[in-house]
């Protein structure tokens, strides 16, 4: 018995590793010390600033991987789970260090690994992020058929007196929306359900009012909302960020209020975006369930002084106007 | 269809946050500004060291999973990972300063990750490791059955000059290797499909020679050589440390050997501990796969100048004079 007939093929991960050796180094500057096969990821930690704080998280792309094994295509998968992190991070008003990635499936097969891989140095690089450290893991058994997980942890760093913690936000302040990209990296499992098993849609039907593919719609990568917002809050513009994610608006937008603060959203303040509308239709999703599951259309959230509103919708793309910050309970009221 | 239905429960993941949120705070220092529930873990950085370098590391447990599901005995993961990870950045000189983790499964029990929590945060607390973020993700027909996957991302400190890569390491110098405390958290697949598959063994069976029952001795947590060897390191006794993970010795060994040198490895210096010998045995593995694939009973390698042996031997347990570096090409060779 060896250990490739247990199921794992240490040589197949040897020329995985190899691959990943090529690509991740484009993502390094001179502040990385370490080569792809050290133990661990090295990073020069001498010249982070005056009184910096170390901002970190770790996520990953839920079932959106099982999208991207059916329609073949993983690319995204890279972007997507580099771009959630650095919204996880700039959101408390942290910039990308670095960067590891997790991928582990029943086999590892090196195309698909590669592409989720060349797809994180794309986003890496695009964010001066050092991909300095990963593992991939084959488990036989443990994942069903060709499925994978994907995982990221990123750490970044935030001047102590600049952090963002929503400490500042106060009644009269405007909440506005960024529009999301599409489903971003939450509700996959429903989405999957109500489209593809009880519905029985293909990957490549294209839906009334989808300018693309089922598969193209949920498979567009979850978008990084860092070149917009940082400018801004390098100005100290904003009071709050809240990237909209698992638990969407009720679960989210109370982490960044204060006691006495409550959140009045207007409903039809935005358009919903077509896939979303036919998710809740083919499978009668309550509103409410809706957007505590998805961001319906919008994927970042940020609190900020009225006059500020214009030095906001003119820095972004497509912002709008959701509602205003209220004396009231902590907690979201979306207004009839 | 609510989201329950797809099978994805926002409520149960609502109350193994509050579960995590009581347990994780018992590893913050004054370092930690955040709390559980923020968008990311907050770690002050203003005093790491005169010229700080992140030593950083994501690695997961393995399908050691698989055996903790069916013994339904989950706390030792929790070391487990902490442990492997401890280990993973003390090899490049590095102590630990925050850990993430990540744990995915088809349906997340509360017992069962509230379990791998709590055996974190003891590892944690016994290395001043502040667990600081986490996520845990349900994500439906993903895992198969009742798997889960169990990750976590570590970031440690080194001072830079005090950088442990086997830049030191030179002809002559010995090499002694630390007792593991059983298959640490590699080989899994392997051992499973051997010991449970095609023998057939029960886990609360007893075979001769172990002290426990397999399932015990399958579930022993990775050991920790941190505490051993940092006192070592402080005193710059080590020329490189080696973390026998994945690869075994042929892999891990030649990562710390400048070009010209050798490792030359007595086989019979150590004792195989009897689960190594049963695997062997029942799957007739090849000697070179076996060791390729598990620590078979040594799960770190220290390598040192010979007048440094008597400290070495004496600061730790069970310590074991290998072989000895030797010029030649950078490899592991095994002498007959």
């Amino acid at each position: 018995m060896r250990y490739r007939e247990a199921g794992v093929d240490i040589d197949r991960a040897s020329r995985i590793v190899r691959g990943i050796a090529r690509l991740a180094p484009a993502t390094w500057g001179p502040q990385v010390l370490s080569e792809i096969g050290a133990f661990g990821g090295l990073y020069a930690a001498s010249a982070l600033g005056r009184d910096p704080v170390l901002v970190s998280s770790i996520d990953g792309v839920g079932t959106k991987t099982r999208i991207a094994s059916l329609a073949r295509r993983w690319s995204g998968l890279g972007e997507d789970i580099v771009h959630h992190s650095v919204n996880d991070i700039l959101v408390q008003g942290g910039r990308a260090l670095f960067f590891l990635d997790y991928i582990g499936a029943s086999r590892l097969e090196e195309a698909a690994v590669l592409e989720i891989i060349e797809g994180m140095t794309r986003a890496c690089r695009a964010h001066d992020c050092a991909l300095i450290g990963g593992e991939t893991a084959e488990m036989p058994g443990t994942y069903a058929g060709g499925d994978y997980d994907v995982v990221g942890c990123i750490v970044g760093v935030v001047e102590r007196e600049r952090l963002l913690d929503g400490s500042r936000v106060q009644p009269g302040d405007e909440i506005w929306g960024l529009p999301s990209s599409g489903l971003h990296t939450n509700g996959y499992s429903l989405a999957r359900r109500v489209l593809l098993e009880e519905a029985g849609l293909a990957l490549d039907a294209r839906p009334a009012g989808l300018e693309s593919t089922l598969g193209e719609a949920l498979l567009a990568p979850h978008r990084s909302y860092f070149h917009e917002l940082w400018p801004l809050l390098l100005e100290n513009r904003l009071h709050a960020l809240v990237h909209l994610t698992g638990g969407g608006f009720d679960d989210n937008i109370p982490r960044v209020l204060p006691e006495g603060c409550e959140a009045e959203i207007d409903p039809t303040s935005w358009e919903i975006p077509p896939l979303f509308a036919l998710i809740q239709r083919l499978g009668r999703v309550p509103w409410e369930e809706m957007r505590r599951v998805f961001n319906v259309g919008i994927g970042m959230i940020a609190i900020l002084p009225a006059a500020e509103a214009p030095a906001f919708a003119g820095a972004t793309r497509g912002a709008r106007r959701l509602g205003t910050i209220v004396a009231g309970p902590r907690r979201v009221r979306f207004r009839d």
